[in-house]
C-alpha cells in the first residue's frame, strides 16, 4: 500500500481515514489467516520488536485487574508461546477460524494509531461440531515500520470467564 | 469524513460508492460498539430525531405482519427503551457482541439511502459459555444530517422465532 | 464500479488494491444475500459461464483428496444443484445467514484474481435456536466480465467433518 520511501512517515497522517481503515482491515485479515493456519512466523511478523500481547477476561480489563490468560511483554515471550503451541501434545488438534469486524479507529496520532475491532473465534475439533471459542475485542496500539502498520500492543479482551477448552495457541 | 459545509448535501450523491460503503461500515461499527458497551446515549445519537426502530421476526416481516418484539416510532420511545434497559433488575447481566457484515446499498438516493447488512449477535452471561443470541439483518433508511448519516429507520429482522433470553436491551 | 468500456480490461490491473478489495467485498455480499434469500438465479449470475464450485472438508483439501460434499464443474451442474435445492421436500425449511470476512487477495494478475475469505454460516430451523452450520473459507479464482468480477472457481472449504443437517442448498 505504501512505498518504501514512506518508511519514515508518521503512523497515520500519510493516509486518509478510509485508507487507514483499509490497512487495519488487511492487518487483521493477515492476523486471522496466520493463526487459522498455524503460520506462527507470519503471526510474529505482525508485531513490532517491542510489543505487548495479552489475553484478558473483559471483567478483569474493566476492573483494571492485572490477571491475564496469556501475558507476553516482548517478542521473545511471543516466540516462547509459539514454541509451546507447536510442541503441545496435551491439546487435541483443532482448527480456529477468526472473524474480525467492526473496526474502529480510536486515535490516529502522528506517533501511533490506537484502534479496536470485535472478534469472534470459532473452533472445530475432530468429530465435533464447530463451536464458539470466544467473542471479545482487540484493543491495539500500532506503529508504522517500513511503511507497514505493526502491533506495538494487542490486548484480546474476551467476554466469557469460561473457555471451552484449554487455550494453548495465541488468539 | 464530510466537512460541515456539506451539511446540506444530499444523502448519497456527494460520495462515491466506496465512500458511502465506508460510511455505512463506520455507522454500523459505532452502532455495535454503543450497544456492546451499554453506551446508550451514543446509540441514540445514531438515530435521526424522527425515527423508527423495530425488532421483527423474519417470518412476520416476510408476511407483512405488524407484530414486533420491539417497536419504537419516535426518539422518545427509543429513550424509554433505553431507560428500561438501564433500570431492569429482571435481566441477568450479560455482554452482547455485534458482528455486522455483508453491507449492501439498496438505493443511494438524493434524499435518503437505503441499505442492509447481516448481523450476528452473540451474548455471554456470567458463568456461561458465549452463545448466539440472534442472527438476522438490518434494513435501513438513512439521511444525512450535518454531513453524517443518521438512521431514519432501522429494522432488525431476526431469523429465529426463539431468542435464548428475554430481550431487554436494544439490538 | 467500472464502466462498460472497461469490459476488456484485465482482471485486476484497472483498480487499486483498495478498489479490488471493495469489489471482492461487494461480490461476497451479493453471494451471501442470494443464498440467504434463496435467490438462486442471482447466485448463478455471480459465476462465469465456465466455472467450478466445490464444497470440500478442510482435511480433504489439505491432503489433496478429491472427495467433495458438492462438486460442480460447469454452470449446468450449478443449475442442477439449484433445481434440487428448490424441489427438495426432504429438507426441513431453514434460513441460512452468511458472514464473510477477512478477505485476502492472493494474486491480482492480469488474467485473473485469486482471493480467499473466511466464512461463517449460521442456520435457523423452525422452532430451533440459531446454530452454526459451518465455518471455513472460500478459495476463489475470478475473472472480469463486462467490467464485473465473476467466479471462475469457488471452493468452500469447511472446517468440520460434521454438518448438523443435510446440505441441500449451496453454501
Amino acid at each position: 500500500m505504501l512505498a518504501e520511501a514512506e518508511a519514515t512517515a508518521p503512523a497515520a497522517r500519510a493516509t486518509s481515514a478510509a485508507e487507514l481503515h483499509f490497512e487495519l482491515g488487511l492487518l487483521n485479515s493477515e492476523y486471522g489467516h496466520a493463526l487459522d493456519n498455524e503460520r506462527y512466523d507470519d503471526w510474529l511478523d505482525l508485531f513490532h520488536e517491542e510489543c505487548v500481547y495479552r489475553v484478558v477476561p473483559r471483567e478483569n480489563h474493566l476492573l483494571g485487574l492485572p490477571v491475564a490468560l496469556i501475558h507476553c511483554e516482548s517478542k521473545g515471550m511471543l516466540k516462547d508461546r509459539v514454541a509451546a503451541a507447536r510442541d503441545s501434545t496435551m491439546a487435541e488438534p483443532r482448527t480456529l477460524r477468526h472473524f474480525i469486524g467492526n473496526i474502529r479507529v480510536l486515535e490516529a496520532g502522528a506517533a501511533e494509531v490506537r484502534a479496536e475491532a470485535n472478534v469472534l473465534i470459532v473452533q472445530t475439533m475432530i468429530n465435533r461440531m464447530t463451536e464458539i471459542l470466544l467473542s471479545g475485542f482487540y484493543l491495539d496500539r500500532l506503529v508504522r515500520v517500513d511503511g507497514r502498520l505493526r502491533l506495538r500492543e494487542r490486548l484480546c479482551i474476551y467476554d466469557s470467564l469460561l473457555i471451552p477448552t484449554s487455550l494453548v495457541a495465541p488468539v
